[in-house]
């Protein structure tokens, strides 16, 4: 019994910079385009919506960008996380790999989203602004930003898909006590949100439209800025926080990782694991098998196309080119909340085009399953999401057993499930659904693609 | 903005003994009775339920008593537990105190119940044991005892208090997912449980009732024992590391507590924090003040007896002198689940007794209102329970600023609400019921006491 082994940093050893995959990349990705011009979008486009600190990290191609004070401040209440190697796992499953795993679920929110929630109030604030709007699925972004809120002093404003927000008061409520506002979206707070309602009174809501609504607000509005949870390169940056301290972790158990393995969504905690370990290796570094894990009920790295889409259902943020299944897309009302997005980052999506990592997509049957072998082995109830990243992990583990091999796979457990257990009652209960769409269903959305002018 | 202080052992730092007030008390507490014989129990008749080592702990007058290396080693996963200065909450209330607070709620189960569920799980084990039976009420206690029967491979069954069964799903799925099995009490299992439904069919439940139920169970099966997750000295004591861990960290901080604060229903978490300071002032160390904060919907030790009673409500247990209300008490239905204890430990009574510690009542809705100041300046939604420790130390620091005086607090914020946002919901809409009981109320239960002997 027992065999714990953690691997803590001191708290001198948060990163002091963030990890911009940018500067390593053999080739820049496409540029985001402007809809209505079909012209790269400048700083000026997206000043309405970000202060100008956020939007010069948008586009920077500097490899290390200083990481302030006051965040890395914040961040201390709970970085660095800790690393784990799996070794009740390893037992469980008789396999002869090294399994690590960091764990994010430690943050006060209880997932990975605080590292760029904290930033990102941290630059609004700077900026003057006392006010954000965002959209939440799940509620593990939400949540994040609430608490970063309340610590600098923000309004938070959160447009919540409007069925989680019927069917998770508990993350409302976390919100709320944070002292953030929950609206359920679709809403008549806006323009889009009207529309959506007149057109189809009881909408469940979908991330794409809560989007545009916390989009239209911020943009309209001069004292009020707007933020988001994932997909975007500054926020993919923020999180490399995670990868370089799981670096620095392997370096104490004197190991490196040959698999790195994360959840995708919007691509955020798999770019914080992932994007440090590919840096180093375009930089001449130690090869690394990079695996992104997404569900099959919303398949955007697998069966998606590249693309220029927008981000949001109404069409009001610029183009960007990523790995889509539509904006019309709407996936069916599965639990892993946050991985529910139409797209995928386009740096990941780009990373992807070079062949730096690879994609897999995992039914939630599986994911549960793995989940539950890991908590009972490791003690941690895992998020949804990150039980993705689990089932990814441990079919590698297994391959190592049946080939015989000790390969040392890390994986980013990006949250715990506390607040999702009706999921976890579901799986037990059998009622977890869990299909392929056929083809012909995924055409449909993707039929709704902007066009683009060729060579773009 | 920031100021985060956050004071971090090495996990070489976790204690390598548990600290045991019986060793330094000026007196001993009164003996255990057999409610039969009227005469001290022994070890043969507590050996239905416990393992022989649990015994020999429940009664040792040493002072340190050693930490199993295998039970060392499953706390490193989670301890040592961080001991954050409260910088950000003593900004918001502008005093001039140094506030400390310990956060048990990093464990894999929320809170500080793992540090005993383990020891218990790795005695059981020892001594051969695969089943153990227990009662749970918010369901911290079971949550812990099911994770700790997941990692030695003992089956835990937990009869949890129907009401908490029925309201709180989220907590019994939490069991699950750990592979413990959850019975609504009071059950068809038991003769105990089938007598109160013979009587009372809709019975709610309660924990005296719930325990009732998980003892008889280990009593009248040679393959099962029971395990309790407060109220007895071994428990008591297996809490301790907590103390002994923030007197480090305090050290590290180069300050030591005027006031220690903790909250209490069974009294284990209080003890944790309380008693190695304790043991220190009667070792000729430094004067603390000790304040226990308990619910006034569950007044043991404000406005209870000192008195010998049973620990459960079907009258199968020993006799314990303690401050009780009456084991046929049932406190009305409100939020801090892990508070609504009829007794208080009987080496916490007995220390009330002796002067070393003060306590106090507190209404749940100033406590809420003290929880979620508490989580907006900190980050960290409180339990219910932890929200009497916050306010307990919130008072003593505004007290510090209206006498102008810098005091050091030290709280246990035992564990985060994550499960227990319905409580948060119910005080945001006004619905949480409190008020104080009258004398005639309160006479009712202590009217059943059992008469002991005099001289006893």
């Amino acid at each position: 019994m027992g065999d714990t082994v953690k691997y803590l940093l001191d708290e001198s050893r948060i990163p002091k910079a963030w990890y911009n995959l940018m500067a390593d990349l053999p080739s820049p990705p496409p540029p985001v385009l402007h809809p209505g011009t079909m012209r790269p979008v400048g700083p000026d486009d997206l000043a309405p919506l970000f202060p100008m600190s956020l939007i010069a990290q948008e586009v920077s191609t500097e490899r290390d960008i200083e990481i302030p004070e006051p965040v890395r401040d914040v961040y201390r209440q709970w970085r660095p996380t800790p690393l784990f190697r799996a070794r009740r796992l390893e037992q469980a499953l008789q396999t002869p790999a090294r399994i690590y795993y960091k764990y994010e679920g430690v943050s006060p929110a209880g997932s990975h989203k605080p590292n760029t929630a904290v930033a990102q109030a941290f630059y609004n604030r700077d900026a003057g602004i006392r006010k954000i709007t965002t959209e939440t699925g799940a509620g593990q972004w939400g949540s994040s930003l609430a608490f970063a809120g309340a610590l600098f002093g923000i309004e938070i404003h959160v447009f919540m898909v409007r069925v989680s927000y019927n069917q998770k008061p508990y993350r409302r409520l976390f919100m709320e006590t944070f002292g953030a506002t929950c609206i359920p979206s679709p809403s008549m707070e806006t323009n889009y949100g009207r529309t959506v309602l007149a057109r189809t009174p009881d909408s469940p809501g979908s991330l794409g439209i809560a989007i545009s609504e916390a989009v239209e607000v911020a943009a309209t509005r001069d004292d009020t800025k707007y933020a988001l949870g994932s997909v975007l390169n500054h926020v993919l940056l923020h999180q490399t926080v995670i990868g370089q301290e799981a670096m620095a972790q392997l370096a104490m158990a004197d190991d490196y990782p040959d698999i790195v393995v994360g959840c995708t969504g919007g691509g955020s905690n798999f770019a914080g694991i992932a994007f440090p370990f590919i840096g180093a290796q375009l930089r001449g570094g130690r090869q690394v098998r990079v695996i992104a894990v997404e569900p099959a009920a919303c398949p955007s790295l697998t069966r998606g196309v590249y693309a220029y889409d927008f981000g949001d259902t109404g069409k009001m943020t610029p183009l960007v080119r990523m790995h889509t299944l539509g904006s019309a897309f709407v996936p069916p009302g599965f639990h892993a909340g946050g991985l529910r997005y139409h797209g995928m980052a386009p740096l990941v999506s780009h990373a992807k085009e070079l062949g730096l990592l690879e994609a897999r997509a995992e039914h939630q049957t599986q994911c549960f399953e793995a989940g539950v072998l890991f908590a009972r082995a490791e003690g941690i109830v895992p998020a949804p999401e990150a039980n993705h990243a689990v089932k990814g992990a441990i079919d590698e583990a297994v391959k190592c057993r049946e080939e015989g091999t000790s390969k040392a796979i890390l994986f980013n457990l990006c949250g715990h499930g506390h607040f999702d257990m009706a999921a976890y009652q579901d799986y037990f209960a059998g009622r977890l659904e869990d299909r392929d769409y056929d083809e012909g269903e995924l055409a449909l959305a993707l039929a709704g693609l902007p066009s683009v002018p060729a060579g773009l």
